[in-house]
């Protein structure tokens, strides 16, 4: 078992070699090679791996693997990443009223589920709002916001994501529509959740909508932000199934049950790297 | 056990008196109450009941029973059935280039798991199209239909639904949109099977937009027809996990398995008289 | 909408009339039926009912309707109870080290997604032992347990159950066996939860063996305790799907997500009164 | 798009530079990847890989690919296999009486779900038993079996396996067990399904013993087939939720759909080259 495991993530528009010129630098560098994942899309001609590797420390060294990294993918105008899994995500929390996301976010991560560390959550409503929550243990931030502050609330917002190097922002169910600006300092590290159905409904009220439609499943949806809410690259969804009997209120409930279970898992791939955007999709690796 | 089955459904306003007055009923025509469920839709004031009860045909009556009940709804202004489970219901099929709801449900048929006697196939592509499913015991009719002959091909169904005592439509997978007209014939006894998805799409080629989108879940749901194709009220719906490496094809594929399972459900649902129309909804009394 | 409502179970040998005798007696105390399910197990002869109704307190009272469907019931040597809905169930969470059941249920709890009292956390650990969790608004005891002090420290339990009027007592993770005569005193009272695969396994370290055979789904079940532990009768059941990716450990953290959510379903389920034991099993009235 | 399509699957006992050599060896034989996927046991110390890749046939050919390959993996000691996608494999169908999961097989092959080559039907009952699926153009093999005969049927099964060159063979729900020497000639060539609980049942008629212990879900396994039957590694598995109103009857129907998917999903993966044996248990590389 290596004493120091790296995860590499790499995209290129594809051609022959690629892998060849991976698996080549990384041996030479020392490195055994513990899983690996390819895919290569057919439309878009783009490919997009995520290598685990393990190298001794006491022989190799991290700075000598990514010397031959870059060397080998100068031919082919890699998008890269190299990172030591010991070195975790920063990850910033936004929450507004409705809790049942951060609190499953923060259960997990104190049992090491995931495997972040939190930089800073930030609320549009006061802590005490969130009484029942252990978080006297977490930098809590309080940022209101009206129609008029809103552009300097963001401002702090982003002031506060660069002054703690956050590397992804989660939407927990914050209910505030990011601005285009904000959205577009965010891409692909910014992700949101929302609830699903079949079929779509557009407007206000979904869940009254779809228990007035009947609908026999409702679902939940994780995916990174754009500047258009709730029709970004879509990472993960869910659903449950529901009948005549349910208010709903009930849908609600079962919508939250679903809601966290979606945000969870794709934080949790978001953080172990296996997600890449593609266009207007994603490409997720599986656990 | 008793010897003689019959499945009860009724429904009309809801108040007090009207469980006391059919379960008394049932009781004084000698019958015993195998299995019942009610649901009160709070919304609509609504009251849809379903009993499953058995007779001892050596000492009582099918007549008998219906008089009680006559009897005891006539306060109600009910609108109720009453079916001794051995008169199957009587169903049509229709299917126009895609056979595998058809070849589901024709091999569910004669495995005795849909308790129903069919009473045509129709199809808008000659028998021959079909050659490898073994149809030759089964009434087939091959009805064309163009936008020129679309009215009278109606007309011919409409003939054929009355003259075979039709009691149920089945559209598995029939890729044409019935008239108004005939759909307003047919209202709470024709079941369609479509895709669905998380958001949904409007369009055509709608697996190459959820492709497009990235969807992680493809569905299918099975609803009575009404003039607007695709939006009557839902009977089931189901999903299936996807992932980024399939083309639109897998997602055909995937969507064949969902759509003829959650056909098969629906169908099996109505023969069995759980279903009740209420409205853009339905209840469905689980099995 | 009725002002008072009640639920009422009622189980007996079946036979005719029973329906008919309740539904009439809640009918002359001015009752309203708003929801019935009802169950007639061929196998085993019994009857089961559960009935949801309302009153109009201003004009008619609960000891009128007890009155009632006592009289209604008298010839059918009834198994019967009467609750105000708004008498919720007193429940005792008991715990050991691992507190992801725990926290789910107190978060359902806090939300009002669990319509219930909390009369004691019981813990074989100490209360900082679940130091991130936001206890002190509980009562909170530390029985430790070993050996030599197992039947001491369940007297001590059976007497905090007692003087608390604790109707039910969920093993949220308690990794104690309770003794047959404990089990005794709380037949149909007591839920555990435990991990389930396809295939069984028998012996210690489950989710090793889990793992050593490659399963593809993982489970947890809820049940009843009875005198043997993981044997009673089943009350819900779910899984998860895994791969050969998974480690034993990854199992754990997947079976966590599981065992939570089945644990939380069967609680919900009994103290809304939906559950009835029927001999080794249950009869679980869906929502 | 490359003309011709090859599948390489590999493995051996890791070390550093297996993917290096072979990803090497392809670009060398003017392939390129269009999939590959990878997996490193880190109990067994095993490595598994799946490459998918294509050539232009108009400048490159076969045997340099599989000569450049032997060379990359001549140092270790590999064991590995290379498929052009358009020769298909050869698959041989065993039924008794029971032909849903047959039925099922047998459309998807129509339907080009299933890329396979069907060699024979075999079966334990003659061929009339399966009067309602079209079987006229498959070469059917009535090899009756006693318990006297069984050693000559089993000799004469194995003669049809190697005059018909046939890579795979599928119990699709033949009630045989095949003695441990024909089970041993078969070693990850032969996939059986067969009904799974949780938890597990030892002996006959599972779902009785299902029913009567009250379980919530009921599933099925596919698995490579050992010398004892139902041990064998896992392909597949899936379940289907079950309730209390389900008879014994209900419970054989719900599992031969489960079934059916199963099995297929499992022959599908197999005849797509993503099963590994990797010993009790197996690696499938997901669709």
């Amino acid at each position: 078992m290596p004493g120091q495991v790296f995860v590499l993530t790499f995209s290129c528009i594809d051609r022959p070699g690629i892998v060849a010129a991976a698996s080549t630098a990384i041996f030479e560098a020392g490195g055994n090679i513990l899983d690996a994942q390819q895919f290569d899309d057919p439309e878009t001609g783009m490919f997009f791996g995520r290598v685990v590797f393990g190298i001794d420390p006491s022989r190799h060294d991290e700075s000598l693997v990514a010397e031959k990294l870059g060397q080998a993918f100068l031919p082919f105008d890699m998008k890269w990443s190299l990172r030591d899994r010991g070195r975790r995500r920063r990850v910033m929390l936004l929450v507004s009223k409705f809790d049942h996301c951060l609190a499953d976010l923060l259960y997990r991560w104190r049992t090491g589920e995931l495997a972040m560390d939190i930089t800073a959550i930030v609320a549009n409503y006061p802590q005490d709002s969130f009484g029942h929550l252990h978080l006297s243990d977490l930098p809590f931030h309080y940022l209101a916001v009206t129609p008029e502050t809103k552009a300097e609330q963001e401002r702090r917002l982003l002031d506060l994501i660069d002054t703690t190097s956050t590397d992804l922002v989660v939407l927990a169910r914050y209910m505030q529509i990011l601005s285009a600006e904000l959205a577009g300092r965010l891409v692909g590290r910014c992700i949101n959740i929302h609830h699903s159905f079949l079929p779509g409904f557009k407007g206000a009220k979904p869940y009254q909508q779809a228990h007035a439609r009947g609908v026999k499943l409702i679902g939940a949806t994780a995916h990174y932000v754009t500047g258009t809410l709730d029709e970004g690259p879509i990472i993960e969804q869910d659903v449950e199934r529901i009948s005549h009997r349910d208010t709903p209120e009930e849908l609600v409930r079962k919508g939250r049950d679903i809601e966290r279970r979606v945000l969870a898992r794709a934080v949790r791939w978001h953080i172990d790297d296996r997600v890449f955007l593609n266009g207007s999709k994603t490409v997720v690796f599986p656990e």
